[in-house]
């Protein structure tokens, strides 16, 4: 097998390496290079300081190809070119063509924001200025995407902000030195299964037990949100193999499996709907619309999804979802017999064919011994039937909500998909 | 000034490299190093590879604290310890002590799995070897947390999963090793300033304007969802320089600061209500539920809010939230007629003093010549009056949606506050 080439990532951002920001371009870059055949060998996030980049830089271009976000606008404090061209061993030049372009922009902005445009011409020239062999990729905002060949290596910097970078990305894919190296890649297969209801220790079980992975076939599992996704990457050879791992997975855990693409359980849920023609409203209470954000997150949804009643207060439970006050009064609003309610309440009162309730306790505070922070219970009402369900679940507020919300889409899936 | 104590952060996990995952580890971890008053210089994320972790730890090894997470497990994927004591040149040596302890929590797990204990005893072996000199932070499941101090260097690993990382790093930050880190760290001194309503480039010229940062004073400027947070981290001996430099932005941007804290703006909104006794609803649309949910993840929020109407389709803008099928029909369910209706309905249906909606395009479909993706009409009334708003948002549909929150909960802090 054929040494399949590396990529190295190198994102630079003062916030970013503060903790005061998530780094949303590593993990693009990354799952897009892994796309493309590549093998993608590390993230490194630095700030603004030379040394700090030069570092991580000199590191990167070990690597088959180096890509480079941030540092490109029209400030001394943006010194990614500068870097690349020490590292590279390159004489900075100004590039005249480049230079127009972006002049022609610089001139609108300060047009716009009324200041004379000789406020910019320091800031145009510098952006103009490449390593020498350079191209650039075309411009977002006022900063060219740039690519150029080292010895060994393909460098390709990229505005920081990441809806500049993913605009300029599919230009890097096009370019002449990046596609030499994807040449390189031999294409690889990808089995990807998605479980839900079992133990990330149960799927690695079952994964060992059919042999593990290696000889040319390599697995991810990954817990989410009670899911568990395991991914196959299969190398040129070893099909055979990848088909019996993912053959013995879907024997053994096969009624755990709820789907084998990369469709969330908002997608599957909606699609589920949409192929019966059924239209879905939630009822939330302690998710407090995060069921119906996730939902509506999917673009298109507006043909299935209706809309939620959020009843946070007891109050509003009674009043707009029709639970009874004698049910609160004696089970409590965090009770199946509440859930159930309100379940039905909401598909009677937003006049739709499904609907699905959460109510639990999301903490910190709320808890009792009886009913504990991360009690949830969930019911999901259809044309043909019920479903309810309780859960105990661990963690903060967050992972309560975040958890609550999946289990209540996995209610609808299995509400839909038992009759 | 004395140097200050700098912080590598080493994060190993496949999924993370691929892009698969995003990491909440590095971001975490350089936040609390930050706040100890250490200076977080580079996040490197590497893949289960012995020689692109070895290549991260010795890069990390060149600071004065290095943190390492994940990798600490019981199989021979796990490598981050015996990749520590070789970069440390340290010889590996079974803690005793620890390996009871482990040994206990295992047989827990056998029992609980029904597996014979003999299949856990290499793994249990495998977790309570560390470097020569190394101690354990106590266990997280069965993962020690491990603090070994090099020549120059105090390492300092922790298990990958975000919950069972930031359970043990109080732990960390109290052993022997880190305090003697922490104590070269001089205190410094920190403003925080948000912004609403006014762009990036504005906030840094006024910055410029005031001669800019530097000289013991760090700014980083940062925009999230229309909010521009200026933070200035002040060294010992530059805090009038500081001070100057806040006066002057509050001199100059005064009219669109709305915080000096670290509140986010639903807590900020929630305050508002909670200091004049008032109850929130919202009406949402277009944001599904996200106006919802970012209310109620604030804990204790029940107090103020009550409830939401997501009303997705039209039949339910109509009949619960009471907006007349005339003015649907001639102002479409996209206007500010309708966004005022969606308002005024919510509070009267949920009977809550303040209420707030949002109506839009979020796209990618839907969008027309006179009305493109990315309008939205926002509407809050409260006892004292009423505040509207039309905005124009760029970018895909996760950030319209996530900008259309944003600025729904800024025009209920404006209702709030300008009477």
């Amino acid at each position: 097998m054929s040494r399949r080439p590396r990529a190295a990532i190198v994102v630079t951002g003062s916030e970013l390496v503060r903790g005061e920001r998530e780094d949303r371009n590593g993990p693009f870059l990354a799952a897009e290079v892994l796309r493309l055949g590549l093998e993608p060998e590390r993230i490194t996030i630095v700030g603004d300081r030379p040394a700090d980049l030069e570092r991580a830089l000199a590191d990167g271009l070990v690597a088959d190809i180096c890509l480079v976000s941030g540092g490109l606008g029209p400030t001394h404090d943006d010194r990614t070119i500068e870097v690349i061209a020490k590292a590279a061993g390159r004489k900075l030049v100004v590039d005249e063509a480049l230079e127009s372009e972006i002049a022609e922009v610089s001139r609108m902005i300060a047009e716009r924001l009324r200041r004379p445009y000789s406020e910019f011409t320091v800031g145009v020239r510098k952006q103009a200025t490449l390593p020498e062999g350079a191209t650039s990729l075309g411009l977002a905002g006022t900063a060219p995407g740039v690519v150029l060949e080292t010895d060994g290596c393909v460098v390709v910097a990229l505005p920081g902000p990441p809806r500049e970078l993913r605009r300029l990305w599919p230009r890097a894919v096009e370019s002449e030195p990046v596609r030499r190296v994807l040449e390189r890649a031999p294409a690889r297969g990808r089995y990807v299964l998605r479980f839900f209801g079992t133990p990330e220790s149960a799927v690695a079980q079952a994964l060992a037990d059919a042999g593990g992975d290696g000889d040319g076939v390599e697995a991810t599992i990954c817990a989410r949100e009670f899911e568990i996704h395991v991914d196959l990457v299969v190398e040129p050879g070893a099909e055979e193999r990848a088909a019996a791992l993912a053959g013995a997975l879907r024997e053994s855990l096969g009624r755990y499996l709820f789907t084998e693409d990369e469709r969330s359980i908002a997608e599957i849920v909606l699609d589920l709907c949409r192929e019966r023609r059924l239209t879905l409203a939630t009822a939330e209470s302690c998710t407090g619309g995060l069921v119906a954000a996730r939902l509506t997150s999917v673009a298109g949804s507006s043909d299935v999804f209706r809309g939620s009643l959020v009843a946070y207060s007891d109050d509003l439970k009674e009043r707009e979802l029709g639970v009874p006050r004698e049910l609160l009064g004696s089970h409590g609003a965090v009770s199946a017999e509440a859930a159930q309610a309100m379940a039905r309440g909401a598909r009677d009162r937003l006049g739709t064919d499904v609907a699905v309730s959460v109510t639990g306790i999301a903490g910190p505070n709320g808890g009792t011994e009886e009913k504990p922070v991360g009690l949830v219970f969930l019911s999901a009402v259809g044309p043909d039937g019920e479903e309810a369900r309780r859960i105990d679940l661990p963690g903060d507020r967050d992972m309560v909500r975040g958890r609550a919300t999946a289990a209540a889409l996995h209610l609808v899936r299995r509400l839909l998909t038992q009759t």
